[in-house]
């Protein structure tokens, strides 16, 4: 069997690891690539890395074509347009991976309070999987819509949710500061993101405001059934891939002196069966898990707090990597195909 | 007047820097410049940007010819061999501003737990002055040694001494995560610090054990009377230069509803005579300060957190920069001189 | 003496550049800095990097507010529109430098046919100063208007024009290989010129075609009194400042074996006066003039061909640093003020 | 049939990334992985980023050892002590790729003058396949040792060759300026390449000295039969990797006015069972191929001359990804298994 996927929105960074990441998929091809402004051009005009790789002529969007040809899509618009688009392609009977943040929130209030917009498809909000097969393999493989990580969230659920769930750390006093390589920002035309603007320069953005932080309290409190707080600190890093969090946890009180230990152990056995996530020992380095959909996670000790140091590359297992996951676990592929 | 200035230790970043800086100061110039196995070779062969801009050959330590044809020494070598050296010149009669870590903290018992070294010159340590004018202005005038911060502390202990002194913020919860560029590594052949090493990652190091962390403690409590406790993690970060300091701290119990624009006016009342340092109404970037020895410091709320930020040059205002103030304020010319 | 500067065009990297310098210049002031858009703004809100050294707000142009209280302009806008500013501010009285490439060729039918716009000022093309004091000092002391070089030619020039004054190499047979970071693209968002483009990766553009090709043979065209052809192709590198030009030359006929000593040679004799200019015995790096206004210049026997390598800053040697010279010696003071 | 392949010098770049593609490969494993001072550690204490990915400890060299359970080995050694290795392998049955250059020239002679030792197997020298399987594919299929071409040759050879061999260019007038990543220079600690010394700078070096200048001549003339002369000059561009080839030449006597078109008509011509080696209409940058084993090439022309732009990955099709694609076809492999 070879899935054919169709891919809506091409021309940005998640659009393009889709497409490099399924020309190297034993069991899926990119069939239909779309994009508005650039629908006519070939594929590799706008991303000139893909010559021999891919050949494709960028379409408009018609789902009903999609539905035709295609078994799953992934959407990689802007929130709110996203909703959209993605109810055309469930409603003309195509399953969907959808990259935005439309569907990944538990409530629409929280939605609407924080991406400042009407939700187009209210009803589906909150009955949506969110993609991480780590913790939602069974919901994800039967989903018609699985809502894609964000890219920060994935860095801090994934070491924070285990930890939570067994009690090792208490929910209400997390701080979570992530680095992230300048992908992150999206490929349209900002001075902001020019090269000499973020070469050589650290800086941190959205203090206090960025629209991540209440998906990594939905979701770990999702997982855990727990309810948390975190204060989350975004920053531009000079790198165009990647992202570290360094999240700094008061251990609970029940916390033995082997809190770094039972830590490891922790996830350790939360991420047994995932071929993907590994506890390491040393310090994880972003350039460790560049261009892979591999996740590294450490823990220290410092004073009376413990470390938790995650690194994953942003636009593989924190975008298109994580899609290719979920497409995996969608049709019953196994989950690293295409991945390693 | 001119100054005769002496460095002591030419071949790495720190030296470089002050040799540069040199170069172009209207009232010192760079008289002698030592190096061990360099000794013998024209400066610009082993910086070759100094090209037209500094003539001199590099020699041999001798303390007594320094003192001759000198006004001063700036120390630029690494720890436990600095104190030898200061001692030395201290003797020979030459006013000495030290790098390296010796002569930084109050108690040699502490400096021993952490360096790992038997202090050649205990009797000094505790009472030698911290090189930080902005809060010591009037013992460096004096001093025959200053001892010259750490580039990762003045990224803390500015930002943080004042609101402890004015109790603002909570000396018992402060979070210190830094970001610094990979010239703070030095410049000995170290595999960790290859181009292809760092390049397009970044990581944490030291977690809980980086010696700036009892600088950071120590200073902040001799400036405030208070005791603290920080934890501290540095990362390393893909760029030559510069440090950011996301700081996390709790509002003191008094801390009003007004708490960042108590924050800024706090430290705008005790920055109003310092040239250098600037509070921000922008988030700092470390761009904005390379090369210079500016500081730029910000504050933000975020859940139940006060958010500070603080962007230096590791180099400048981290290194030698604050050397070149130190040197102005020791010899009554105006702090700026030089530095502009 | 205190020259009072006004800078017409401020917002790009090379507006950026002259107020850095001036904000260091003992004998200029940044008295007016104008803006279209920007207007109205503080000039820190524009390049926070300015926090603490320039205290402006930005300004509307205005020639004749100008002329009331400045001795010169600096003209930082694009060609076509730079023209007919800089016919204003001469008009109106003051002395003008001008970034664009409007008056730095010999010909309004070469400038038309390369640059595709109708001259707005062509009775002043031809007879305008070219700004490079190493060949032109004389002429720029009395000049109202001088045309400021642009980058690579700077870099290609410098090199050449001796050699071939000499005639030590054969004037028909150049090929300049040249090698720019990114500011040379300027500060306007493009998705070519955003990080993740450009991060990583070089690559050449315009190949054959671009603008500053003719600007390089008409120049060493005018210092030589003999025709040149170059072939030229410019790269852009993941580097935001600098140039590095490799320039492939063969000696002409009465060439001796000690070609490289004899070019050496030439180069010291020409700019034996000359502060800033370099001949270097190592390759030069962008990094050893990063910053600085120095050019660093080396010769090399490769086969048949001499191999020419010239570095310099394109902001700074390539642009402001030039300006800051040029209006030096446009009004009688030492030429390295404010540039050391 | 899987293939177990022996990695004899696992530490460097190279060797990290032989590992990392066969962790990819759906019919090689890597079996056996030797060092010297690293043997007795885990493989990902030298590489953290193949963690999860590659699980060896890693060993002392035995030939025999690596006979008994390997099918081939893969030597990432430094010239001189390659070629006793690759001689201990032969003789004991296994077959070889070579990455060193001891085996890539046709005479002792040559390679004794430019690499300044005594050929330790000169024996063998000149009747060694050289691993380009796009010009010698049936040779590789039966050869027991390749030589793994030089990552600057490949970027040079891949578009001169069949231009020479259909004489559309001059053979004897031919400019290769390349610009190499950092990843080139290998892992040793050297000062030369830390980040502080390579960031933000480029510079030539080995100006007229680099050994891969003979390399280019020897291959492009047993290709064409016919002699070359090239000047080749190699730079340090600050990347981690990529080779960007800019190669100026005349256009042979009988050259039509479509140079250009007849240019790229000769590479789809010998190219066009090629799956790597793609001749495009745009402008190659390496950061189009970089991570891949493919080759981007483009022509244009610039006042007298052909400007030819080759663009590679020089750890994957300038040495690993080579090495992956000759074991394919040493073992008849679909040449593209493992590195699409």
């Amino acid at each position: 069997m070879t899935l054919s996927v169709a891919l809506v929105g091409s021309t940005g960074y998640t659009g393009l690891e889709v497409a490099r990441l399924l020309s190297n998929h034993p069991s899926a091809r990119l069939q239909i690539a779309t994009a508005r402004s650039d629908a006519g051009k070939h594929i590799t005009e706008v991303h000139p890395s893909l010559t021999g790789r891919v050949d494709l002529t960028l379409k408009e969007f018609d789902a009903n074509e999609i539905a035709q040809s295609c078994d799953v899509a992934m959407c990689c618009l802007p929130h709110g347009a996203s909703a959209e688009t993605v109810k055309e392609l469930i409603e003309a009977g195509v399953r969907v991976i959808d990259f935005s943040a439309d569907f990944r929130l538990s409530s629409v209030e929280v939605y609407e309070s924080w991406y400042k917009v009407k939700h187009p498809w209210p009803q589906r909000v909150g009955d949506t999987v969110y993609g991480m097969p780590e913790f939602f393999a069974d919901a994800i493989s039967g989903a018609d819509v699985v809502a894609n990580p964000g890219c920060y969230p994935t860095s801090a659920i994934m070491p924070l949710a285990p930890l939570i769930r067994e009690r090792l750390i208490d929910p209400h006093d997390i701080i979570v500061d992530s680095k992230s390589g300048v992908s992150g920002a999206g490929r349209s035309a900002k001075v902001a993101t020019l090269y000499c603007e973020t070469n050589e320069s650290i800086a941190a953005y959205a203090v206090g405001s960025h629209r991540h932080q209440p998906e990594i309290e939905d979701l770990v409190g999702r997982i855990t059934s727990q309810p948390i707080q975190v204060v989350f600190t975004p920053h531009l890093t000079p790198m165009s891939r990647g992202i570290l969090s360094t999240i700094y946890a008061r251990p609970a009180e029940h916390g033995s002196t082997d809190r770094v230990e039972q830590i490891m152990q922790c996830w350790r056995d939360t991420f047994a069966d995932s071929h993907f996530v590994n506890p390491v020992e040393h310090l994880p380095a972003t350039g460790h898990v560049a261009g892979t959909n591999y996740v590294q996670m450490a823990a220290r000790g410092s004073g009376d707090r413990l470390v938790l140091l995650c690194a994953i590359d942003n636009l593989a297992k924190g975008a298109s990597g994580a899609a290719i996951q979920n497409m995996n676990v969608m049709f019953g592929i196994d989950p690293t195909t295409g991945l390693r």
